[in-house]
């Protein structure tokens, strides 16, 4: 194999294989792939094994070497979420739309699968597995990119894949994993224009900014959030300090954890002595502006850089505004429109954040963490969308399919 | 104004002005439109001579002078379509899913307008009125780019749009045309990331080219249709003949248009002699392969060249296959994943055609032709989109939005 680009072009050629296989013959794949990764454990973690050698020696940091760190509990938990979607209904010629036009041609616009998904994504191994069982489920052949610092790990568990779609009889070039090319194989992914139908990055900053810039492939852009939470002048005081800490705490590194803070200043004195108390017992840090500072003690001055800032850490910005309009001004100017929040008894108020707010999710009264795939009832997720194209907010099964429509006629010729 | 990048800002600025308008506003303006047409008919006519005067001076070809042209009756088209779009539904607002979470927590997925959509054309002064008043319907603020060509023309139908937004009190900065800056205003509207929200090149193969391959903004590629038609082994020759005709000549240059006939070769005796008949009969120049050079008179030799091809004109290519199989990997190869038609009474063969075509649209035993949102109900018509990203096939005024889920709770956290 001499390029990325021809083993492209096999998962293409393979992908009719997954594309027109049944939800029964999809689902051995997936329950093989979940009895196969245990039995192969010795040869994944010895394949983690070196990557995780060459992270430590390349000075790698400890957050990034957990995510890429693999073990049997791990491996199993690999195993279980693929037996997850297994459960989950197959999207594949769910007819969306149909009718008898009155000429009397029947019309249906059914779901097909895209054809083959290209994934980009950063030294996680469980990506991997996640996002094969996720493309296999759906009727798509995959191009796997998970990056040079997982490539041994990757290698076996690919191996453990296709082993498996062999095994249901689905040919096993429809999984490919490009690793081994290096930064060159994400760049050809990339301009693989009339291979690869879509193209998913995930990871940071850094690397969605990369592929959207650069591929010619539509994308799919996820995950960055720096979300807000307004507190309106009518908050109720218990669901303030509820929401925010849970909504900054429950998972810190989360894209829907709350970054920013925004009070309206007539509910400021009234609220903020309870917010605070609160958000400083769990041990986050407070970047305020001056009125914070000045009032709160332990408050580190916040600058402009705070209000553009995706934490995901324990550090909380907190800024008072005059008003509602302050407020949406504010999040208009640094919003990534994943999640933005309100907390208010005002009924006018809720009704104006939901329709002014340009996000995937706008959320009164009610924590940030509820933008999830799982929260909403869909079972696994892809990621979630912060594009306007396609797809919006958290991503199922279903966001990875296109439709096809299908018209029956019988001579029919337009007049 | 500086740049076209100024305009587009203020667009964006002003996009909650109609994002946020209800529908009686905006059918307002589209009626206002409708009725200051015909009422500056005097002015369009002006600005289109001096368009025209250009284009002969510059040779420019006899079917595009004719796409150029505008004339009083015209005119009064373009303010008969814009009224048909007061008639249909407004998409905004539509709660397309919508439950009670199990924790007691509502939630809804409503379409919103995408924001800002661009779309870039030729020469077609009447795409300008058409796509305001889709966009405008939809909510959406719309940056035109029409061409130099139709730049006049252009400048005065805006002006009456722009007009009647004002009238309605619509901010009228929601509309902007950059055809004043030439190509790079285009080249502007290609990199406005976070400014346009939608990109939507209208005309031919190389104008959708340039701006799949150039613009970083997500794009809805429409048009280009190399449409097959298939006739099976068992295919009724009067329904061959019926659908073949019309698929061909019911309307020379549109993308639904057949342009190669596959004939199962066990068929061909029996069905071809009736078709080509038919066809010559319509002064239709057939391009065949060698079985049809030699069978029939009149035919020029079809070369690799006319697989490839989409005329848009009277001819068509014709080419004779051994089996399905045969016919579905030519499709595969020079399909442009538009339109696919299948004339068969096979029912294996059917649903074979259904389930492994790769097009928007797959027929069967009906013309091409009604690959349409006209036909499918939709009323006007954005484009068809060849693309499988967001929309696939004739795309309405839904497919002009987004959506946004909203949550409504009660001080819920995630436990």
């Amino acid at each position: 194999m001499t390029t990325a680009t021809d083993k492209i072009r096999l998962a293409k050629a393979a992908a009719n294989s997954i594309g027109l296989a049944s939800t029964h013959v999809k689902n051995d794949a997936l329950r093989k792939i979940a009895q196969l990764l245990p039995e192969r454990a010795e040869r994944i973690l010895a394949g983690n094994a070196l990557d995780m050698e060459r992270a430590a020696a390349d000075g790698m940091s400890v957050g990034l070497q957990d995510r890429l760190r693999l073990d049997l509990g791990r491996i199993q938990a690999l195993a279980d979420a693929v037996l997850e979607v297994v459960e989950l209904p197959d999207p594949v010629g769910d007819v969306i739309r149909g009718r008898q036009l009155p000429n009397g041609l029947k019309l249906q616009q059914v779901r097909v699968p895209f054809g083959v998904v290209g994934v980009i994504y950063e030294a996680r191994p469980n990506v991997t597995v996640d996002i094969a069982a996720l493309a296999i489920k759906s009727g798509n052949a995959a191009i796997l990119r998970g990056g040079t610092a997982a490539e041994n790990s990757n290698r076996e568990l690919v191996a453990v894949i296709r082993d498996a779609m062999a095994s249901a009889g689905i040919d096993p070039e429809v999984v490919q994993s490009v690793d081994e090319f290096g930064r060159p194989g994400a760049q050809e992914m990339m301009q693989a224009v009339g291979l690869i139908d879509v193209l998913i990055p995930r990871g940071g900053h850094s690397l969605i900014q990369t592929v959207l810039n650069e591929s010619r492939v539509p994308v799919i852009e996820t995950g960055e959030g720096i979300v807000h939470i307004f507190i309106d002048e009518t908050a109720r005081t218990d669901w303030a300090v509820d929401i925010i800490v849970n909504a900054k705490i429950q998972k810190i590194g989360a894209c829907n954890a709350v970054e920013t803070l925004l009070v309206h200043e007539k509910a400021y004195d009234r609220v903020m002595p309870a917010v605070v108390a609160a958000l400083q017992a769990e041990k986050v840090t407070l970047h305020g502006d001056e009125r914070t500072a000045e009032q709160f003690d332990n408050v580190v001055p916040a600058t402009e850089q705070d209000w553009a800032s995706e934490y995901l850490a324990m550090d909380l910005a907190i800024r008072s505004v005059a008003n509602l309009d302050e407020a949406l001004a504010h999040i208009s100017k640094y919003s990534t429109k994943h999640t933005e929040a309100i907390i208010t008894e005002d009924y006018t108020n809720a009704e104006r954040f939901i329709n002014e707010i340009d996000a995937a999710a706008v959320i009164v009264n009610a924590s940030t963490r509820f933008t999830d795939g799982g929260e909403f009832g869909f079972g696994a997720e892809v990621g979630i969308s912060t594009q306007k194209l396609h797809a919006r907010g958290p991503m199922g099964l279903p966001e990875l399919t296109s439709t096809k429509w299908i018209v029956r006629g019988t001579g029919h010729v337009r007049p």
